[in-house]
């Protein structure tokens, strides 16, 4: 069942991203050479540069990463996440791809492209390491700091349709994220929450409340959460992996026995930040919309760039826009 | 200004933990050995066995781990829990610790010790590791779920006293657990409490928001949150913590060769795993009542009891009942 729109091409925000618009340009580069996919790059052709022979569209305007992301939307429509977004409404691209401003791209995107039938909001799904299977589900990143128990029932059915589309995963099982195990634990939103999934008429598969603890390597493949709390738990999820890491890398260059050491232990420990690298995900995706919108790491390199573009690519040829619409319209 | 009841022994629930009573014994017995702090042991005879010498308060009833905490406390009047609170209220013992059943314990101390004056609910302060300085603290790590904007600011004053009080740091700075910086990020909960942290009359010095990035080696000194959100952050950081490690010592233990390079590196990782190991810390404290209450970790081993015994006489020696007093009775 491919989307007929899964031939259009991506479009990249060329000046989204710390590293824009090198990084990015570099990586819409390698997703054409090494994956064969359509993209168009987004933005200023001043500030943007070296293209590389990718096609540009061009705009006037640049919302920056610490902007205001309502403010930037409304006053800046000739900016290139604004104009990627349109392309992606106008049938002119396949999906939209930034690493830019995460607030701005979320409001660029559901402006522009609108929402699914029924959606009452969109959330950000975000892919949670799991080494040696498929990756897990956090749902909403970010996107909604107030929720109520229908938004969440909500998001649990759109990013169960994301983790099958995304993952291959069937019937995937659904967790929602409390402070204990007992339908009795959490705020009243979760107690609500809770009532509310283990309803069949909800349509996915809960298997009950998981844990802060569970969110790496995950026993369920969507952990359902509001976006406040989902926000704090990835952002200390990827801060203690960093710290932990810098602290032994700072351990592994105490002195030249301990770098020698290291030197045969790395090829060992390479696949293991491989697996929890946000890079190779790709980023995250905006669930809800009329259009696929990949949202990327604010830090990404080329590669993270490519993968994204191979994600928003295969996203449409499933026909995730689809299996959305269908999973809120069943409940 | 040491407080008098400093000289009275620290009361142990001899039944609480995973690792019950034989880790609690020995860590009590430590305690009292290598630190000469005076401990009595609290639990059913039968169940605690040999006490290696150490004095016990005998009880008939256990409330286990899993037990509903409300219900436990309610019903089990001669629990070794609810019995150690009562050495607390008293004037038998100068503070108890628990590794137990932790809104059991929470209970426990809230119905016989009492809250102090003006305090609306009492909170759970956690040191958060932060290498090569004082730790921070995380408040409220799980005790309520449900918060208001006043009760996150004398969270906030009772925890900058409890960081003066254990961690020597003068003038603790304050931030506030939310999804950005900006003041106008997070929830209703989180805008309101911004609000009354930045206004001087809080009594605090607030420095603004903070992310869960920020946990780890933390910029500020006590990072304040609700229970709900604090719970979340700090399950997601020691599951995070522990996964990486255990990914780490997997790949260490691929073969011949990693394994006799990490026996090079381990001398050096170890002070690494030491900073960032709860079991150091001796575990949490409930703020807000009218004696001394340490929660420590349900997993702890004698050296965590020992730690925690330490705590506890350490925080009764510095006066932190009369401190949390006044750093609520100011604002």
């Amino acid at each position: 069942m491919t989307d007929p729109t899964a031939a259009l091409p991506v479009a990249v925000d060329a000046m989204g991203g710390d590293r824009a618009p090198g990084e990015i340009v570099a990586g819409a580069k390698r997703a054409a050479d090494e994956l064969g996919i359509d993209v168009i790059l987004v933005g200023p052709p001043d500030l943007v540069g070296d293209t590389l022979g990718l096609e540009l569209v061009a705009c006037t305007e640049v919302i920056a990463m610490d902007e205001d992301p309502a403010q930037g939307v409304r006053r800046k429509k000739d900016s290139s996440l604004v104009r990627a977004a349109e392309l992606v409404r106008d049938g002119k691209a396949s999906a939209m791809v930034s690493a830019g401003n995460t607030g701005a791209t979320m409001g660029a995107a559901l402006l522009r492209m609108g929402r699914l039938k029924g959606v009452h909001r969109p959330c950000i799904a975000t892919p949670l390491p799991r080494p040696g299977s498929a990756p897990g589900v956090l749902v909403d990143a970010g996107a909604n700091s107030e929720c109520s128990p229908s938004m969440l029932v909500q998001f649990a059915q759109m990013a169960s349709a994301f983790s099958t589309a995304r993952f291959g995963i069937e019937n995937p099982k659904v967790g929602l994220l409390s402070i204990g195990e007992e339908a009795s634990k959490g705020t009243p939103l979760v107690k609500d929450t809770h009532a509310l999934l283990a309803d069949p008429a909800s349509g996915v598969n809960f298997v009950g409340n998981v844990e802060g603890r569970d969110l790496l390597n995950s026993p369920v493949d969507v952990v359902v959460t509001d976006g406040f709390t989902g926000n704090v738990a990835l952002k200390t999820l990827e801060g203690s992996l960093t710290f932990l890491l810098n602290m032994i890398l700072g351990a592994f260059g105490t002195n030249e026995e301990t770098k020698a050491a290291a030197e045969v232990l790395l090829p060992y420990l390479a696949p293991v930040a491989a697996e929890l690298d946000p890079e190779g995900a790709g980023g995250a995706m905006l669930l809800g919309l009329e259009g696929v919108c990949i949202i990327s790491h604010g830090s990404s390199s080329a590669t993270a760039i490519r993968n994204a573009v191979a994600v928003g690519h295969d996203l449409v040829t499933a026909g995730i826009t689809e299996s959305l619409r269908q999973a809120v319209a069943m409940a």
